[in-house]
């Protein structure tokens, strides 16, 4: 197996070398996209398998709608269309004939799925309207990076009406929530949240709210957003509703969404120089049993030992590698690679003591374990410390690499050392945030409290600061 | 609400009728694709969620290929590309540019498949390689009917490679076994299962294997395909393997799917007069609660005690219908077309003597039943009984709308009278079938057992008979 490159020096590469090595994805025939290969797809099924049901917890129903957009639909909200036709796959011809009108291959599904709520909503009955589908999207990056940016990738959007804009605010907030305790109880990602600067919220959007973690290199990942939408787009496409009174209103709507992105995520927040580490709840494979031995004997009692072990683990994700033609050696670092939490090595001599030796993928702490302690019980309560231990870390990084600053210099060494999260006062203006990207390469993730920023300067401009604002370099 | 269409008199409008009424789809604002709505969308879920069990118990991992295939990938099988390149969906433009390669959307992924197999299979020890994906397709379909022929339709879509063509032919038997076990117990759907005629077979195939349900209107619908693929896409692909002598050889490759038409598949195989009737085992409710009240009070003590009943039922998919502002009138026929395998009727009377009504969907018997025998595990008991009842009447149907004969006249009759099955004796020449089909549009839709035609003449030509063949009109 080749070696990762140096996560320290070539942060870029050793991300490609993991997902290459972990067998995540590999690039396709076609520009950009990628194939999601099994140990990688497992990734989304089980992020699927969760988040599906976080969502649904929350009132909503899933619906499936169709892949193409006619460009009249698309046109439809104009601040939409300025954002996202630039950027579409276009359908011209179909059953080897030109057709009349252009098909878009969605960017996301506003348009579509509003052109058909409009069908749905007549009474203030038919509210809140809560709608999610699975789907994948194609938007034409120029350049790409598996799972981080492609031109195909898969994700949840979320679309719901309501009757006032005060329940479209607790929705948007509702799902920011649910995203923020996703990462952090099933991806142990911990994600700062809030308000996206006017200039960085969705084309339509009344305003953005977004969820941002800090990769490993010191950058920030956008990991989620959740929208809430006002009413352009029930004007645009002619939602309506009867209130309560009888009277003709327009419904507000909210929608959010997480992708494939969140796999990216994962690798950048949690990947070390061994390559990646998965938390226990989202891992395909939690316990990897490596059985060690030489002479044809020994392999008899160990794989029957080690199988024991592996079928009274009953729900834990457990794979014995029995492969023959594969060294210990070679084993341990593929697993280590691919991410699994806690390794089970068994040789003759553990035999001979009865106990194995676990080793953490988190920490590498190794220890022996007796083999009548070795019981699911016990084992999953490891598989929680490895999980705790996981959102420690990545928690304890996010403390030590966000810091506060009102003094350009002090900032400009911060974004350009370690890189990380700046909090700062910000004039509000989009010339100042440009003139902020154009210096340091560092944009506003999000807006804070703005009373912190209240008697302050902005740290560029030195204009009269407005907001509380947390830059960083972003993915 | 409005009345379904006669079935005995339109079916096909019926077929309309029920999809509008039961909120299982609509018509989306783009040709010839379909809105699934939650109830509809629930459907595919659960087939999925099922069925991807199934398919993960036969050793096969879930991946995921891209939307897209270019042109030049897309042509190096020849008979697979004139078989689908002309019901082609095809982007020529993506970010503002006209494309130097065109990029098909996929109607199937074998090429996008094999052509990354080639990057993966290099040893014996890579095979079988056993990938299944859960993806959208499109096909250019000129005449549409929801679920049944969409533009766009879901599905999954197995590939595998195998060292020998004795393993492709196991495999691809175990995938039609496995169809038909999973359209019995899970579907409650009686298919018939064999090999397609050679003029029938997927585009590039070996042979192809298919299940086929029957319509209450007497037509064929197929309702899933397993195929042998041969060496012909492991050649135009270039994909080897060195066996254990370490010779170059072509894996065997087999492909099989089916789609969201497995919904269509169910409303014609079960739905009667009164719109959908759902077996329990797909079904997103099982049960409903109907509450009967006049007044306040009896309201209240109905909703509690509906509600105890409902808390009760533990992991039954119950839903307790409380909407004030319908009838319960209007509620028993909106199940009813929403098919629900059991109804639960609780009113003043029925509180009075400590009972509940019970209504079957599946044959409308109704019973009392003491509350305190309404517990889970009988309601389970019954929901079981309606799953087998339906199944019984699916297979009462099949038995009774199959005929054998050797006679045209009688053929013809059958086949323009109730339709159905017909079992007769074939010359196995593409054009006695094509003369059989512009007679009476009925074709073949799989190949029996060859032994059965011995000495018998084909019933059209007066030709030796070589096949004993299956004959239906279709879907």
């Amino acid at each position: 197996m080749a070696r990762l490159a140096d996560q320290t020096k070539d942060f870029p590469q050793w991300y490609l070398d993991v997902i290459d090595q972990a067998g995540l994805a590999e690039n396709a025939d076609v520009r950009g996209c990628i194939v999601f290969k099994p140990y990688g797809y497992a990734l989304w099924e089980n992020i699927q398998r969760e988040l599906d049901r976080r969502i649904k917890l929350q009132g909503v129903e899933n619906a499936y709608f169709p892949l193409f957009i006619p460009e009249s639909v698309l046109q439809k909200e104009k601040d939409h269309i300025e954002g996202f036709a630039p950027e579409c796959a276009v359908v011209t011809h179909g059953g080897g004939k030109e057709l009349a009108e252009k098909l878009y291959v969605r960017p996301t599904s506003e348009t579509i799925i509003y052109s058909t709520f409009a069908k749905w909503v007549h009474s203030y009955r038919d509210l809140p309207l809560k709608i999610n589908q699975w789907a994948n999207i194609v938007r034409w990056e120029m350049r790409t990076r598996p799972f981080l940016r492609t031109l195909e990738f898969l994700w949840q959007e979320g679309h719901t009406c309501h009757a006032t804009k005060e329940e479209a605010d607790t929705m948007a907030q509702a799902i920011l929530q649910m995203y923020k305790d996703f990462d952090r109880d099933f991806l142990a990602i911990p994600v700062q949240t809030g308000l996206k600067p006017e200039h960085e919220k969705f084309a339509g959007a009344l305003y953005t709210l977004s969820t941002e973690a800090l990769a490993r290199d010191g950058k920030a990942i956008q990991a989620g957003t959740s929208h809430n939408l006002g009413q352009g787009f029930s004007e645009a496409y002619d939602v309506s509703f009867l209130d309560e009174a009888g009277k003709a209103a327009r419904p507000w709507m909210t929608s959010w969404g997480v992708s494939t992105r969140l796999i990216g995520t994962l690798i950048v927040v949690h990947g070390d120089e061994k390559g990646l580490r998965l938390p226990p709840a989202i891992a395909p494979i939690q316990v990897v049993i490596v059985p060690i031995y030489k002479t044809d004997d020994e392999r008899k009692t160990v794989l029957a030992a080690a199988e024991k072990i592996r079928s009274s683990l009953g729900g834990i994700r457990v794979k014995l590698d029995d492969r023959d033609e594969k060294t210990p050696g070679f084993k341990f670092n593929e697993w280590e690679v691919k991410g699994v939490p806690i390794r089970i090595e068994l040789g003759p001599k553990d035999l001979e003591k009865n106990q194995v030796t676990l080793v953490r993928r988190d920490n590498f702490e190794k220890s022996a374990m007796p083999i009548t302690e070795c019981t699911e019980k016990k084992i999953a309560s490891l598989l929680d410390d490895v999980q705790a231990g996981l959102l420690a870390a990545a928690e304890k990084f996010v403390k030590e690499n966000t810091h506060e600053t009102d003094d350009f210099k002090t900032f400009e060494k911060l974004i350009d050392g370690d890189g990380g999260f700046v909090w700062a006062p910000w004039d509000g203006t989009l010339k100042s945030a440009e003139a902020i990207k154009e210096k340091t390469k560092a944009t506003i993730r999000l807006l804070g409290d703005a009373k912190k920023a209240k008697g302050k300067k902005d740290f560029l401009s030195g204009g009269e600061a407005k907001e509380w604002a947390l830059f960083a370099k972003a993915y």
